[in-house]
């Protein structure tokens, strides 16, 4: 890891750049691909997946059968973790839940805001090297919380043409029926488009690699929602000597271990600590099953040093990490001085991989920096809200001439005769 | 506006197709101008408004001066109509505050979320045939009740370089001090890169043209959010017998003045009115100054009548209105059945314009058929989540083994090893 001491503010913009993700390139393909689905739906679909996948599959949409076998294959251990997981999850999405809002601006005009479940989602969870079975309690337990009425799952088949057990077995605890053996672009376009398999989504949620991201940017011009945009995932630690180096060492290690992209920041007032992170970082890489990986993103990552707690705290906000670990003795001012993260780990004793798991929040989360304007995953994620408004005569009374005062200076006569009819009205009623 | 008679359902697809908007053929122009801004900065900002608003400004930062003249120009009846709207769309979205949410979701593992303001955010206000100061009030003041650090303002300068009245006064009523007199493409650049004088923003709000539009879609790949993908204002209105005829047809009339493109839907479950509400369309029609434009979007437009208020309240989700107004017997079924608007309006004397200015809900709003999965601008829209956790000893023991069996079966080892050196030293500490 690069070792910077006291950057100047004027090169922050440098250090808090992000590897720049150009999708471009990629987008006549996924533009062949979705033009494609569009036109030939299913029949493009297994073309596609033959083609991409390597794999060959009459019916792609996963049966009974094959999530009873899945079922059977996980070890009890590994269910009752998966369950604890998604009891964590639900109490902490549940506990996002809104009421209804409901205020009289004025005698007669009575307006209330409500949320609703966007009716229609489609999760995608990639397939590849693991499978992420977390990131469906991550996504499903939120989207069921909300009461969306339609839930289905898209992730891309093995060479033998089935999913992860992992996979099956979490998203049917997750209540989900409609899983799809789909992968890639074409999934992210049936989605879209819909097909007579596969039914077409409002807002389509999930990770993906670099096709995966460019499709979910094609999907938002067919009016499809999406979750968040994408880029390589990060952690910023702000850290003292009060943090455990080998604690500190294996959190940079789980980050960097994800993708050679990853990005890796340790940010700390106290030169001395740096050492001793870096021996145990080197301690514990040796073992690693991902070590090329995680050694490629630390050769591209960052320990800063900063003069004082103000200049540490302003360049993380500048910096706006995905996930944030503070470890330091004043963590109180640290915490206080929050303005962009997507979620925070407090102490020696919360890893960045308690919660992207089973603490109980949610490990979709903004990076690159969108954290200055987006939220993570949450229950919110799957709402919409709605207004309402019920006026009286007697509330159409009090405000009415102002509308007509408004509409006219914005030059919208029928807006201000939308009033006065109704005024005239109730003139003529008394 | 054309008549439908109990349309089957498979033809709803085609009705509730909204008027295709392309913006590709205006993304050369637009990325054009982004590039040559993100080079030249202010310099270019003059270019462009000398080249697109065809007037030359030396400073088209607005100064206190050009307040002070706007502040005395503005009547005193108008002036008290905007304060009264400004106090009503007060009182509604400071209802929407809300709190920090934790709890604990296992003994010892406290998760919490808490919302922040965006720090910094753009407000674009169009220019043209009218000014529509109205759109401020509506952005401007949810920014400041979430606690946006800055706020700042571009709208197009007029052929002798200034801004109208209104939209000065207003914007200072709202407390904005940094307005811009820079418009269209040029300003959604200046705001994406910041120049010397525009400060760079998170988050772009505001309506515009299908200029505006093409480039607040370029400026989400410039990591800037944006408030709601646009498209023209759409009203629908389902009504029975016991719906005044001449409100209605002053409400369909309000949303058609707003432009040629704009939509209009009468649902009804009783044929007879529609005779009705087209007299009085044709009477009110003559005396608007924008009658030629009304007239073009009647045209579009369509009335619609449906067997019974089951088939009529499924289309209408179906056509997920951006406004709804219910005026119907039997409202409360209408009611119970909403999943997709943006703002509804009830009763005969809830007319949308009351919403478009003064009862307090807010007027940007999902048109296109997106409110099927987005919100209006709300307070929410300015503000972002931002999730806490803290772990003791004893909560990472709780959920520890979860996490590394989870961690292990996703093949993240490095994941499970952060939560291993810290049982580890538990084990030893005892």
């Amino acid at each position: 890891m690069k070792k910077i001491i006291n950057p100047k503010a004027e090169s922050w913009d440098e250090i808090i750049k992000r590897p720049s993700v150009n999708n471009d390139k990629l987008l006549t393909l996924v533009s062949e691909v979705f033009d494609h689905i569009q036109k030939a739906g299913d029949k493009a679909i297994l073309d596609y997946t033959e083609r991409f996948d390597q794999i060959q599959i009459e019916n792609f949409q996963v049966t009974k059968d094959e999530i009873l076998l899945a079922n059977k294959s996980i070890s009890k251990k590994l269910k009752k973790a998966i369950e604890q997981a998604k009891k964590n999850i639900e109490i902490f999405h549940r506990s996002q839940r809104t009421k209804t809002i409901q205020v009289e601006t004025i005698k007669g005009v009575k307006c209330w805001q409500k949320k609703y479940a966007i009716d229609k989602v489609g999760l995608y969870i990639p397939g590849g090297s693991a499978p992420l079975f977390s990131s469906i309690l991550m996504l499903a337990i939120p989207a069921t919380i909300a009461g969306c009425k339609e839930i289905i799952i898209c992730s891309p088949p093995n060479r033998r043409g089935s999913l992860p057990a992992e996979i099956l077995y979490t998203a049917q605890l997750c209540g989900i029926s409609k899983i799809f053996k789909v992968g890639g672009i074409q999934a992210i376009a049936g989605m879209t488009f819909g097909t007579k398999k596969i039914p077409k989504v409002y807002k389509i949620f999930g990770p993906g690699n670099q096709y995966v991201t460019a499709a979910k940017q094609l999907a938002t011009k067919y009016n499809v929602a999406i979750d968040l945009p994408a880029g390589p995932s990060e952690l910023l630690i702000a850290a003292d000597e009060t943090a455990d180096p080998d604690f500190i060492a294996s959190d940079l290690l789980s980050q960097a271990e994800h993708g050679s992209d990853s990005q890796v920041i340790l940010v700390t007032t106290k030169e001395s600590i740096i050492e001793k992170v870096n021996v145990s970082i080197v301690k514990q890489l040796e073992n690693l099953p991902r070590k090329k990986i995680a050694e490629k993103a630390l050769a591209n990552s960052k320990m800063i040093v900063f003069q004082n707690d103000e200049f540490a705290t302003n360049f993380i906000n500048d910096y706006s990490p995905e996930h944030y670990i503070i470890c330091v003795e004043n963590e109180s001012y640290y915490i206080d001085r929050i303005r962009n993260a997507g979620s925070v780990f407090i102490g020696n004793y919360t890893p960045e991989s308690a919660g992207d798991y089973a603490s109980g929040t949610n490990h979709t989360l903004p990076t690159n920096g969108f954290a200055k304007q987006f939220s993570g995953v949450n229950l919110d994620s799957f709402c919409k809200a709605i207004t309402f408004q019920k006026i009286s005569k007697n509330g159409i009374k009090n405000i009415g001439e102002s509308v007509e005062l408004m509409a006219e200076a914005e030059g919208l006569i029928a807006h201000k005769n939308a009033i006065s009819v109704r005024l005239k009205k109730l003139r003529n009623e008394n």
